[in-house]
């Protein structure tokens, strides 16, 4: 019998196939994009690419590979560690029922979460539209003039009001009061962020607020013991001192009682979690602030505004920018460049799916049961009122009673040695009543079940005000009109699901089904943050292994993933460096030194930790001027803390010297700290850790795959080396303590816990060849784009490498526009809303360097998708020649007019002086498929004068 | 303290929910609906509309109403009682690993499984681009000329084959040889099949197929033990003998193996389940048919052309309809009109996205461990060659052989009392072969897995051929490009996720997320239909708890959940009847009596069963014309077996009559048959098994909410009364056999068993109540839109009730064109593509009735959306009125040029005698939301003329 030739069968069992359908382009793709460049191979591009000096000294220690079925059945292993129990915590932790049509068709559809931040306002109509629901649900509530689109923990949200008080207010005191009352942890992330600030944290009985001086004083509503009191006599006390009423309020309850806005409030900020998004151990959750009209322009975080596009048609856009960190840099007040969108938009739908009187209703239930459970304990219970919670005094039997409950399968919440407390939630069920009842040996009054029951909350507290009354509230109430909404906004945008995002410096790769899936586990999605750790085991393990993994991707020996977005990492990461130096007695070490060219968020992140930034040159080619440097280290030599770099730079360019830079700020006695957000341009080829960085934060949104979700979850972790690890963010109330911790920077202890599995995933699938592989991909590819476009457009910060065509970049390269402005008037702006016609998101416009575009493709763009961008690329430099060459007038072209809207391009009276065929198909492909954008180049100028932020009236359409 | 107003807790916790979730409107919308009919409440519109004769004598007796969250938890438990071992069964059903961008995006997204049948091929080119490929796969792979789009299990797709070969062959034989190894099922079909046609089913060794006269041979490739034998001197044989040589072939192997065109087959058979599908208990999955280009017109099912639209461009439509049972009627052939369309797209996807490389390694894998398996068991293995299955020789250990295994976790096969088999497949790893020896007390060579192994498949049946060479079959390999492939496909397609899809007579309701969650859970989907039983005891619960509610929606006393269709579920009932006659020695009452109005699968059914149809009349209202029915009887009273009225009959007409009619064939000695096509008008107001019907089927699929996934999977149970229960369909093999039973109709005991937990859920959800108003609903809706577009069209056929406008008509209302044909050249047809246009899929489109089109809402429509429906259709009928003015001409105006893609809107030169955006927005909400159409309209007479079934080379669309 003949046979075929044989073949190893490790072979046929291709365990690496996942590195496969990550990374775009296969060998033979590769070969094409490489004799493109020029390059001989991938590995020697890579060494032209990347200095000899910073290569990692040897490859990464990762378990070996496995198949997206290994990895998946491996995880779910580790997820049944933990346990889902019943969860009475409350704390700011509720469960709830995430309607399936909003499960399916937002939290596990990927045009919703792999979408990036609005900045490009026309593709992002869809998102916008869900978070102004957002903001009005927010507004509506709190009774507040205007909201922002979300932030990233209501702990994180109080401590930046406590900031806007400070900013905005009268009170020259530095004295925050805290109710004792507000959420533990909350508590612990205020006392985090108060102390470099000079602001000192006073707790005291909720009544005593406005009893001294302070500049704000800060209250729970209701209280995490359950009590409901009203603000009013507070608001007026505190403003009687001079000082800000910030009130944490709690939004299902809000559909209840008055609101802060309507006693006198000046700040709210809460969580929005129990609106749909499950306790996921913590996070990610959106949560909320809102504030008085006369704040809303310093209002940190973002805001959606309603504006108007070209065409006079109604348009969102993000509103007020010029607020943000990377703009105002070092002015920056808050170093806030993540939201929570993709929670937000849940939580807003969640409201529109259920309405007013559905929300309520399910208000009332909670309430109603409450008081049952109140009317059964009797004497035990220890409030005055309540909306959900009941604390229950226990006496001696406190731990008896928790572990009786444990056995029964649910969670108290120990609230002293003497009392615990119960919160109910919309899930709770008369049957979890009888059970909650059965460990203190008692039943519920049937009756009242029937006939109904007083809640208890206090009658002057009940809220009369009207809410959610603008139409979208109201008619998206059955599932299928739901289905439809949800489709309709998703259409209008342009994620990744549809159209390769190349922006430069925030990675948009391939957020692969498998990765996603675990999030959604019970396991992970069902566990409160502050259950008993014993419950806990697999979150433990996750966390155990994901950094030891990340460990090794970044040459680092201790890593907390408590920071809940890059710019929260950034921050521990500082109040590490400043810890270790005021532990060795040199706390007037305060100078940090930063690159003109770093992202805002570097500056804004010191001046949160009381650093002064001192800026540093870079010279043409986007290094960091080395002469500058040892000057301004000179100088500050003193009192030097720290250096931020970023490496590759924010200008994709491998700094050959950075081994001397890092060892210049050491021997002045700075520590240095090297921004992750290029961390896709190092994994597996070198690692911070080792060639001089002291600390660096990560992007496990951008680098380790977790989805953008149209602006944040965000995982940011701080990595650090082995002198800084005792400075690690660390939980009181969740016993992470360490003696030296910086404490607390995010309201739960592993931050956005539910979404480290995609990361845990993709370094588990990957391998060290496979991460390895994706960065040489990366790099490869944005060679390959700088390549082909490099006798088009200046490539800015190229390297000059002889034989590489495009100069060699890192993984990304900037296109330099200006010379064709000075040319033509067609701007980066107008080249990034022309490439909207082209059926493609922008890439980065105008950063680092005003005027250029810059390109990141990743690894795991295909070939087929370079070339449809490049071809878009080069068609678009073309039309710049038409009117270069005076075809199209500076006036009116294709680009100017761009992005056209399929209404505009069928209008009778056609006038422009090129045809509607050129504005629609300026290549022939987009015929067979194209993009229509809903709407015209959005007017920010108008919307920012006509500050709008919740929904217009259905008028604004007609 | 003041309080407000106590309400009883039974309010507050809104058990009912759901219903408000699935009905569309709510109790305003009903108000403002009743008024416009002029109704003065839902009950008494109700009472107008459907007959008090047929009212049902007391509600149907269903558990009380559940929550989403319960109903999920209450089967979650059933579920739990389903236990997953590890399955080396095969017999056609192997695990397999459906890659999670085909998981997310296709099988859980309501863009593919709400969508309906390709009718209209303008808004469905996406799906059928993937029925395209599908196509291509098993023609590529089958070596076959022509497939169509699917069947419905490969043992009816055998049986197909029989019934085809019985058609174009030569032969006079009236008899079928079938192999000893084909597989079980497919022997228990097709004997139940050739009974009530005449053939005789001859069973031996596959070596003597030809042997003996035979108008066909089928053959399994390879053998259900494991076998793999040449065909090519079984084809000469049978073809010397006169008779096609049918093969049922494994995809998977055909990727090593010779192909059965290679070797001579006339017809291929078989399932592509192991291509991503879950085993999912026995279904669904899509079977495939192929054959040679000289039958391709007698090929039963649904084939899918390419041909051209008005432009010019390439474009998709069902290809040869008027094969189709509902053209051909009486002279039908087959009674299939439903594919399985979801499970064929999703094996598709598996193709694309693993490409001719990446099925080839997987099956070398596979064939590679069946050589290591075989080469460690040595002399206990039967087989001479295999690919994939080994049968094992193990005497007097069978029993204890079997149980070992069980008890470590894995089902083999038991082959005889002497020997199991073992089924290997592409999640079989290196870990499960060394758990399958150790059953036997053995353990595998490991130098073999290194150096490579020869495989069991003989030389001279080894593939040399080329597959898959088809550029989509190699370019979609990295997720990124598989997402951004099926998202592409979606978006050209107008599913029940961004429109109202008002086809009459097929039902297109809320498909729920909460029902459709459980499917894809593993202990449905993870189970092997022929599982020891004690292993599916979650699905026997969910079969009996299923079943004991449909008996109580439709008033029967027995049910049979195994017809994998409404075709099955009809033909099931007919031999019933058939069955029962034979028992009284009435073997002659042959006589089928149908009423002109039938759906055409009622004569195609009748036929099938060996049945003569006799075509009784209608009158000018719909109803049956009784004289013609009395003389009818009388005329066949001694041979009559049956007759078949569908209620409300189709043209929605509720018979006032209809037990009249049911008692008249009785007293002449025959059945009655009601077809539940329209069991959406009746279920909780009149059961079929109450007011005269001895047999229905339902179909679960329209009524009871499994979504119609684009074409399949359906449904469709049959229902009889307690004289007919003995002889409800039956599964030998799975110890479901009764003495009396007609045998199996589908391949599995409970066909498509893992889409039950939608109709489980549904029922479960919706409670009587529920159920009731959803059909009171479905009845007010379609009585609406009669009410709203009376002074615009004819209703056909209404009830002309007084007081009620529109006359009154069931839960679909007809619309007449012709007269407006007759005025102005515009026709139904065009209609129907105009409304494409305004963002709607058509209504039923010249069925029941040439030149009308039947529109059903159902109850799941929000009133919003019906007006949106409702003002398309009178802004249409103001177009028609244009050109019955003449301002437009019967050949230049937007209803017969519709649909308007874009591209054709957007040409330079525009001729026509109205405006690009009277063609575009004809209403103005069209301008904020807009489906694009792909392509213009489609030549159905070039498509036939020029039959194209696989992918079009690239060239096509230059």
């Amino acid at each position: 019998m003949l046979m075929s030739a044989l073949k190893p069968l490790g072979e046929l069992e291709n365990a690496a196939e996942f590195q496969a359908r990550h990374i775009g382009p296969d060998a033979a793709d590769e070969a094409a994009m490489l004799s493109v460049i020029g390059a001989a191979s991938r590995r020697a591009l890579i060494e032209a690419i990347v200095p000899a000096s910073i290569k990692r000294s040897q490859g990464m220690q990762l378990p070996g590979v496995a198949t997206e079925a290994q990895a998946l059945a491996e995880l779910k292993a580790v997820a049944a560690k933990n346990k889902v129990l019943k969860s009475y915590i409350g704390q700011g932790y509720y469960d709830t029922l995430t309607p399936g049509v909003i499960l399916r068709n937002i939290l596990e559809n990927p045009a919703w979460y792999t979408a990036y931040t609005p900045y490009q306002a026309e593709i992002s109509q869809g998102r916008m539209e869900a978070l102004v629901n957002f903001q009005t649900m927010v507004t509506d509530l709190t009774g507040m003039a205007i909201a922002n689109s979300s932030m990233l923990d209501e702990a994180t949200a109080a401590a930046e009001a406590m900031t806007l008080a400070a900013r905005v207010g009268k009170s020259k005191s530095t004295v925050i009061f805290v109710a004792d009352d507000v959420l533990p942890q909350t508590l612990e992330v205020l006392r985090t962020r108060a102390k470099p600030l000079g602001f000192s944290v006073q707790v005291g009985a909720a009544a005593e607020a406005g009893q001294s001086e302070c500049f704000a004083a800060l209250v729970q509503y209701p209280g995490v013991s359950g009590e409901v009191r009203g603000l009013q006599a507070l608001a007026d006390a505190v403003h009687a001192q001079g000082g800000l009423l910030i009130v944490a309020a709690d939004l299902l309850a809000l559909t209840l009682l008055k609101a802060p806005g309507e006693q006198g409030a000046d700040i709210a900020v809460g969580t929005t979690q129990r609106f749909g998004m499950p306790m996921c151990n913590g996070g990610p959750h959106a949560a909320y602030m809102a504030c008085k009209d006369e704040y809303k322009r310093n209002l940190p975080g973002r805001l959606v505004g309603v504006s108007v596009d070209v065409h006079g048609n109604p348009a969102y856009r993000l509103a007020l920018q010029t607020r943000e960190q990377h703009i105002r840099r070092e002015k920056a007040t808050s170093n806030i460049c993540t939201a929570q969108v993709l929670p937000a938009v849940v939580a807003s739908m969640y409201a529109v799916y259920h309405g007013p009187q559905g929300l309520k209703r399910i208000a009332q239930r909670v309430a109603s049961y409450t008081a049952i459970l109140a009317q059964a304990l009797g004497e035990r219970v220890a409030n005055g009122s309540a909306f959900d919670t009941l604390e229950i005094k226990t006496g001696a039997a406190t731990e008896a009673t928790l572990a009786k409950a444990v056995a029964a399968g649910m969670n108290f919440r120990r609230t002293s040695a003497q009392s615990v407390s119960v919160s109910l939630d919309e899930t709770t069920t008369r049957a979890d009543l009888a059970a909650i009842l059965a460990v203190f040996g008692l039943s519920a009054d049937l009756a009242a079940f029937e006939k109904g029951v007083a809640t208890l909350i206090p009658a002057e507290l009940q809220r009369t005000s009207a809410y959610l009354t603008h139409p979208v509230f109201n008619r998206y109430h059955s599932e299928t009109e739901m289905l439809r909404y949800l489709r309709a906004l998703a259409d209008k945008d342009l994620a990744l699901d549809r159209s390769m995002i190349p922006l430069g410096s925030c990675t948009m790769k391939l957020n692969a089904t498998s990765e996603m899936i675990p999030i959604t586990w019970p396991e992970f999605a069902g566990v409160h943050p502050f259950a008993p750790h014993d419950q806990l085991q697999g979150y433990a393990q996750l966390n155990e292994q994901l950094t030891g993994w990340l460990c090794q991707a970044t040459g680092y020996a201790g890593i907390s993933l408590q920071p809940n977005a890059g710019s929260q990492g950034e921050y521990a990461g500082l109040l590490a460096i400043k810890a270790w130096h005021e532990s060795r007695g040199d706390a007037h070490r305060k100078i940090c030194l930063i690159p003109e060219s770093a992202h805002g968020t570097n500056p804004a992140s010191a001046q949160m930790v009381g650093m002064q930034v001192v800026v540093t040159k870079c010279d043409k080619e986007g290094n960091i001027d080395l002469a500058d440097l040892k000057a301004k280290c000179e100088q500050h030599a003193a009192n030097l803390a720290a250096i931020m770099i970023t490496y590759p730079s924010t200008y994709g360019v491998f700094d050959t010297h950075v081994k001397e830079i890092c060892a210049m700020v050491k021997s002045h006695g700075g520590r240095v700290y090297v921004d992750g957000a290029n961390m896709n341009a190092l994994v597996g080829v070198a690692a911070p850790g080792e060639f001089g960085g002291d600390v660096s934060h990560l992007n496990l949104h951008k680098t380790f795959c977790i989805p953008h979700g149209g602006g944040g979850p965000g995982v940011g972790p701080v990595c650090v080396v082995a002198d800084l690890v005792p400075y690690l963010p660390a939980h009181r109330s969740a016993g992470y303590q360490s003696e030296t911790a910086i404490g607390a920077v995010s309201a739960a202890p592993l931050g956005n816990a539910a979404v480290l599995p995609i990361s845990w995933m993709y370094v588990r699938m990957m391998a060290a060849e496979g991460l390895t592989a994706a960065t040489e991909v990366a790099i490869l590819s944005a060679n390959y784009v700088a390549a082909r476009l490099a006798d088009a457009y200046d490539i800015h910060f190229s390297g000059n490498i002889a034989g590489v065509k495009g100069g060699g970049v890192a993984h990304e390269c900037i296109l330099d526009i200006r010379p064709l402005k000075d040319a033509t008037g067609v701007g980066a702006e107008d080249v990034a809303k022309r490439l909207i016609d082209y059926g493609f998101h922008a890439p980065t416009l105008s950063f680092p360097v005003a005027g250029t575009l810059m390109v990141e493709p990743t690894e795991s763009e295909s070939k087929a998708e370079l070339d449809r961008f490049c071809d878009a690329m080069l068609a678009i430099r073309a039309e710049i020649a038409q009117v270069a060459d005076g075809v199209w007038t500076r006036e009116d072209n294709p680009l100017v007019n761009a992005p056209h809207t399929a209404e505009s391009l069928l209008k009778a009276d056609w006038t422009h002086g090129y045809s509607r065929e050129v504005a629609a198909y300026p290549v022939a492909t987009l015929r067979r498929q194209k993009y229509w954008v809903p709407v015209g180049r959005v007017d920010n100028v108008y919307g920012d004068r006509n500050l709008v932020c919740s929904c217009p009236p259905m008028t604004a359409y007609e």
